[in-house]
């Protein structure tokens, strides 16, 4: 391993979309600002603030007018909102979001599964936005189930490559490859990265891994070393997967910032106060959450020795 | 990363062991010896079956010689015993272990807070159980708190690689370098791992990572690309560390198993089969496990796609 690691990671912050999506009991609107103006302190370039979405389809995040509308800019923070189409872009306009994401999934079936639509419908929805919305805010739009779809399984790489050059054709700046429930391995992800980077300048891509099987750190690790900068992560590992009940959702963001630190990757991201604001969460959400250092700490936070062992 | 990913990675089978050591609930002896004899038709090559060390210390293994005798011993596999001196190491020869394994920390306070006694003490205590026992079976010694000590902090590379070589001076042929409270990051891994296949052959190196901070399969990955090819795991992830409650413990071995059929590393371990297995351990432990693929399933247990998908 000859790599060089001093090179930025770019965190971008998806707990307050990604994460709280998911969740059953309902987190206040206050409560959902209070978490993101905390965010906004620990030296994150890029919060994924909300969705602007059907409040039948998310009702956990009904509320993203009033967050967009409630929290507190911090200079040098990007909010994004997460858009499903024209009317969702309307709305995060209405609230000056500062990017719109766009999803679709590679796989056709997980797109009807997950947008209602098919891939066809999607990208005319999303020439819809980008004439709509690309003077006023910039535009990112995702690969779902980039590395492998929990219906169809296998997803063509070259079918990955294709999408996010058509998105990058329609006027789409950022582009982010999402393993969606947690079926990348580091092999495939340094290759895929390779691939895409032909194609996407470097300080455009995203990757957003979940840690389903346990293996978000090392797809993180591979994709950094084949050249990706940008990542998502959510706080405490929020999120989760409907398909693996008790299992892992995104990589946690803390436990991402740690591993950069004890390999002198610089994030610009503020530790500690990442560690304490995640370990506010089991409050928030009403469960544990899955990120492993806030329990443990950091490798610097010693524990004193045994008597005995002073004794000796 | 241009590795090749053909050469075979050796799991040793570590949770009767490493595993049910801290578990509080006693598990009866003819589970452990049922679990075992079960992780002995999964195409483990080396499992380490249970622990010769005083009952006051580790109650959970405190039937160690009833488990060693009960067993039924697959052919091709090798039964390793933990024995912290002489004593254990003469029971752990009556019950007929193919290897025992020693310990001794690099950080002199852990070693002293684990095993009662200064690193010193430790190692003329090897030199006694290699006399007793060189010829009897085979031998291997772990550097504990190689990567890191919960009391001491860093440890210095240079003292661990000094350790490996005082334990093949001693006529020692295995090596075990732990990562006790899961301290260790990736670029560490790599560069410690090259610096001991210096001295210890590919075939005697075995690396012993926990998960604690969410990075032990990073750490795998770093360690096989440098070169190292055998590594410890827990059925489940079972295990744990003392300092840091709720955080997971020993790297699960289904996890580590189905990261390496995705990559093609070959392991010879029967995926399905464990994570069969792996399902039993609630029940047997009274108590949720950390691994992450019995829950998720593999990549290619596929789900059906909802029915208004199929409709369109």
């Amino acid at each position: 391993m000859n790599h060089e690691y001093s090179e930025k990671l770019i965190v971008q912050e998806v707990a307050p979309r990604d994460g709280l999506q998911i969740e059953k009991q309902w987190v206040e609107t206050h409560d959902k600002i209070a978490l993101i103006d905390a965010l906004s302190t620990c030296g994150f370039t890029r919060i994924e603030a909300g969705s602007f979405v059907s409040p039948k389809a998310i009702p956990a995040l009904r509320d993203g007018d009033a967050v967009f509308g409630g929290i507190r800019r911090e200079s040098g923070v990007i909010y994004v909102a997460l858009v499903p189409n024209v009317k969702g872009a309307e709305r995060a306009l209405a609230a000056n979001a500062d990017e719109l994401n766009l999803v679709m999934s590679a796989s056709e079936t997980h797109n009807r599964a997950n947008m209602r639509m098919s891939c066809e419908s999607s990208l005319a929805g999303f020439g819809d936005v980008v004439r709509l919305a690309s003077a006023r805010a910039s535009l990112n739009a995702t690969v779902a189930t980039a590395f492998g779809c929990p219906f169809e399984g296998h997803i063509d790489e070259e079918r990955v490559v294709s999408i996010a050059r058509t998105y990058r054709e329609m006027g789409i700046e950022g582009i982010t490859l999402a393993d969606t429930t947690g079926m990348a391995n580091p092999r495939q992800v340094a290759r895929l990265v390779t691939r895409v980077l032909e194609y996407v300048p470097v300080a455009d891509l995203t990757l957003h891994f979940h840690n389903t099987r346990g293996l978000g750190l090392a797809n993180v690790l591979a994709a950094y070393e084949a050249g990706a900068r940008r990542f998502d992560a959510a706080l405490g590992g929020l999120g989760g997967c409907p398909f693996a009940p008790g299992a892992s959702g995104n990589i946690c963001t803390e436990d991402l910032v740690n591993l950069c630190d004890e390999m002198g990757i610089p994030t610009g991201i503020d530790l500690p106060k990442l560690i304490a604001l995640s370990r506010t969460l089991p409050a928030l959400v009403g469960h544990d959450v899955s990120g492993q250092v806030a329990k443990a700490g950091r490798n610097c936070d010693l524990h004193p020795a045994p008597d005995f062992a002073r004794a000796i």
